[in-house]
C-alpha cells in the first residue's frame, strides 16, 4: 500500500484532495512562488493532525501546515512536495476568560474575529496585521505576524500564554499554560511561535488580552520631502509618547490607493505619516499637542487631524489598501519587510532610493516605519526575465543594506521560502548550525 | 595533565579559586541549596568564556554560570561538581543608544543602573526584579526574572532584542539583533533568555527600553478579609485599567516588615494591596477614581494616598523589606512562586490556608498578585527535621494546587534545582523529552 492510500484509508473520506485542480489550488500563496503539493489534508481535529504527521514521519513524507494562504513569504508552499495540511477547516473556537484576560482559540480563526470578541468584554486582542480579516490565527502564529499595533504592542508571540502542539513525529504537547507569567521549562511556545510550522502543528492557542485604551486619536502628516519624514518618526518616539500605531506610506503608495479607491490623500506629497494614539481622553489631548509640534518644528506640510470616526477608520482603510492598490501597478509584486534600528530609518530610506536608481527598479514604500519595519515592495512583471534579474539583486542589496545598518531580513513577514538563501547571511554559519540542532532534535525524520 | 591543571594554563593567574574556602563562597544562593564546585573561574572577558567552555565539553566537566548568586531556586548551584563561571568580574558595559529605545550591556551590570542610565535620557528599562539593586542582568538574563512591573510590562524576556552567547561547545553566536521586531530564524533569543545557563552563556545583551511614564500614583489599601482583597484584584483588573503593579501582602509581612524597619503599616489589617498606577497625570487622575471606587466597593477598611514621593518610595521600600524582614523570623525560608490565572488568586488563597492549617506550618504570602504570581514563604528551621518533611508536603500540595488551577510551577524564580522534581508535573513526558533534545542538540557532552 503506498501512503498516499494509507493516507486515503485514515482520514474521512472527502478530506484528503488529490486531482490536479486541487492540488493547484495549494500550491501557491501571497507571495510569488509556486510548488505543486501530492496530496492536500483538509484536518478538521486534532486526531487527524496526529495521524497525518504519524504516517508522513512513517514514510518521510514532508508536511506544510497551512491557513488561508496569506502568507507573504511562501512559508506554507510545498517546495519539497508531499502534504499540505489545510486546518483552515478545524472547527472555529473561541473561548473568552474575559475575568483571566486570557482567550483559547483553534488555529482556524480568522485573527480579527478574536479581537471582535474581545472587544465584547471591554478588552482587545493587541496584534493587528494588515490580513487580519483574512488570515487566521494558525497562519499568524507560525509566522509570528506584526501589524501596525506592533509599535506599541509587540507582535503576535507577545501575546502567546500557551499552546497544544502535535509534534514532527505525531505526539502531542502542551507548552507554556494560563498564566500571565510563567518561566517553567524552557520557552518551547515563543520557539514555536514563528518557526514557521518547521517544529509542530499548532491545534490550540492561549493568549493574552489587555483592557482596551478608553479612546484613540487619528493624525495624518504630509510631508515634501521622504527624508524629513522619516526624522519626524525618530523624533517623535524620542519625546516620551508611544504611539500605537505610526505608518508610512511614500508617494507611489499615495497615488495607488487613491488610484484604486479614492479618499482623498494627498497625492502631491512625497510622503505621509499616519499617527493612532491611544490611552485616556485627557492624556491623548496633551499628547496630539506633543506631536504636532514636533511635526511642525520637522517641516510637515500639512497635519490633519479627522474630524468623525468615520473618517479615521477611512484613513486606516487607506492605508489597508496599500498592498491591494500597488498589486494592481504590475503584474508580480516582491514585498520584502527588511527592519532597521527606528533612528535608522531615514538612512535607510536613502539607500533605497539609491537601489531604486541603480537598479532601475520600480520600489514603492510603506510600513511600520514607528518600529523600523518597512515594506519595500519592488513592481515588476514575472514573464519579464530581464527585469526579474535587477529586481533580484536590487532585493539582495536591500538585505544588504538592512543588515549594515544593524537591521533584519524580515521583521514581521517571516523567512519562508523567499528569504532562506539569505538566512546565513544574518545568523552566521554557527548560528544556522544550532538552529538547524533544534530542528533535527524534533524532527530526525 | 589535570583539566584543572590546564584550566589555571590557560586562565590569567588568579581568576582561578580552588582553595576550600573560595570554593565554599560559590556552593550556595539565596535557596537554600548547597553544592561545592571543583574550581570557580572568574571569567574578565569573552574569549576567557571561550577557552574554559572548550575545556570543559573536552573533559566533560559540567559549567555553571552564575551573577551575584540571589537566586532564589538554586540555578547557579553546582549540583554536580565541576565548575562554577563567576560573571560578576566582567567589565560593565551600558551602551545607550536612546534614539533607537535600546540599550548594550554585559551581563555583570546591576539590573538597577541600566534603569538609572535609561532614566537619565526620558527612558526605562521596565523589569524591575525586587532585587535589582544587587543581581545582576546575567542572572535576569538567565532565570527570565520578574518583577512588580511585570504586571502592565512583562518580563524579563520581554524585553530583550538580542544576545551574545558562548554555546555548550565555545562556539560564539549572535541572535536576534538590535531592532524591535525581528522574526528571521528560531527565536533562539526567548529560548536562551530563562534557560537557566542550561544552553550557553550570555556575554552580552541588547535590551528594549521605553519612554518614562510621565507621572505615577500609589496607592495602599487594607482589607480585613484576605479573599475580598484577591477579589479587589481581580475587580480592578478587569475594570478596563492596567496599573504598572499591583502587589500584596499578608498580615504576617505586614508585621514582620514593622517589626524589622517600621513605617507604619496598618498591623491590624488582614491584607494590604499596594498598587502603582502610571502614566499621564491627567489620565491618572481619573483612574485612581475608578480604584478608589471598586476598592470601596469590595470592602475595603482604608485607602492610603501617599502625601509626597517619599511617602509613596517608603511604602515600596517597605515592599522590598518583605524578603530580609521574614527571614529573620525563622532561619529557612522556602521562597515560593507558583502562579495561577488571575481570577483564580482568591482560591488560591484558600487553598494555601487550607494547606498551612493540614501541615501545621508557617507560611506567609505575599507578591505580585495583580498577574496572579503569589510568594508563598514557608518558615522553618532546617535542623528541625520533622518540621522541614511537613514543609516539603505542603510545597508539593501548594504546586498540585497551582497546577489545578490552571497555573504553573513558577512564575518568575525559575525552576533551578529545588522544582526539577516537579517539572514533569506540569509539562508532561513529551514535553520534558522535546526539553532535553534541545538540552542535548546544543550540548551533546
Amino acid at each position: 500500500m503506498t501512503w498516499l492510500q494509507e493516507l486515503e484509508n485514515c482520514i474521512t473520506e472527502g478530506q484528503v484532495l488529490t486531482s490536479l485542480a486541487n492540488r493547484y489550488s495549494y500550491s501557491f500563496d501571497a507571495s510569488f512562488g509556486e510548488h505543486l503539493p501530492e496530496a492536500v489534508v483538509k484536518v478538521k481535529q486534532k486526531q487527524e493532525v496526529v495521524q497525518v504527521l504519524k504516517l508522513a514521519n512513517k514514510h518521510l513524507i514532508p508536511v506544510y501546515p497551512r491557513g488561508s494562504g496569506t502568507c507573504l513569504s511562501g512559508g506554507p508552499l510545498p517546495v519539497h512536495g508531499g502534504i499540505v495540511l489545510d486546518l483552515s477547516q478545524f472547527p472555529k473556537k473561541i473561548d473568552m476568560r474575559p475575568e483571566d484576560l486570557t482567550v483559547t482559540v483553534t488555529p482556524s480563526v480568522l485573527t480579527a474575529k478574536i479581537n471582535d470578541e474581545a472587544e465584547k468584554h471591554g478588552l482587545m486582542y493587541a496584534p493587528d496585521p494588515s490580513s487580519a480579516h483574512v488570515a487566521t490565527i494558525g497562519g499568524n502564529l507560525a509566522e509570528n505576524s506584526g501589524g501596525p499595533r506592533g509599535l506599541k504592542y509587540g507582535v503576535t508571540k507577545d501575546h502567546v500564554l500557551g499552546l497544544e502542539v502535535v509534534t514532527p513525529e505525531g505526539d502531542v504537547i502542551r507548552t507554556g499554560g494560563q498564566t500571565i507569567k510563567n518561566v517553567t521549562g524552557y520557552d518551547l511556545t515563543k520557539l514555536i511561535v514563528g518557526s514557521e510550522g518547521t517544529l509542530g502543528v499548532i491545534v490550540e492557542a492561549t493568549l493574552k488580552l489587555m483592557p482596551k485604551p478608553p479612546a484613540v486619536q487619528t493624525m495624518m502628516i504630509a510631508f515634501s520631502n521622504v527624508r524629513k519624514a522619516g526624522e519626524a518618526i525618530s523624533k517623535t518616539l524620542t519625546s516620551g509618547i508611544l504611539p500605537a500605531k505610526m505608518e508610512f506610506m511614500d508617494q507611489a503608495c499615495i497615488q495607488a490607493v487613491e488610484n484604486f479607491q479614492p479618499i482623498g490623500l494627498p497625492v502631491d506629497a512625497a510622503a505621509i505619516i499616519i499617527v493612532e494614539l491611544d490611552g485616556h481622553p485627557e492624556a491623548l489631548q496633551v499628547e496630539r499637542k506633543i506631536v504636532e509640534e514636533i511635526m511642525n518644528d520637522m517641516g510637515a506640510e500639512d497635519i490633519i487631524i479627522p474630524k468623525t470616526d468615520k473618517e479615521a477608520k477611512d484613513l486606516w482603510h487607506a492605508r489597508k489598501q496599500v498592498s491591494p492598490a500597488i498589486a494592481k501597478i504590475k503584474p508580480t509584486k516582491v514585498s520584502e519587510d527588511a527592519t532597521v534600528p527606528r533612528s535608522k530609518i531615514p538612512d535607510f530610506m536613502d539607500r533605497l532610493q539609491a537601489i531604486k536608481e541603480k537598479h532601475k527598479v520600480e520600489i514603492v514604500v510603506f510600513g511600520h516605519a514607528g518600529d523600523g519595519n518597512l515594506h519595500p515592495n519592488i513592481l515588476c512583471d514575472q514573464r519579464d526575465a530581464e527585469e526579474m534579474k535587477r529586481a533580484e539583486l536590487a532585493v539582495e542589496e536591500m538585505f544588504e543594506a538592512a543588515l549594515e545598518l544593524g537591521g533584519t531580513l524580515s521583521g514581521e513577514h517571516g523567512i519562508g521560502t523567499m528569504k532562506a538563501p539569505f538566512l546565513e547571511l544574518e545568523l552566521g554559519e554557527v548560528g544556522v548550525d544550532m538552529t538547524k540542532r533544534i530542528k533535527d532534535a524534533w524532527d530526525p525524520n
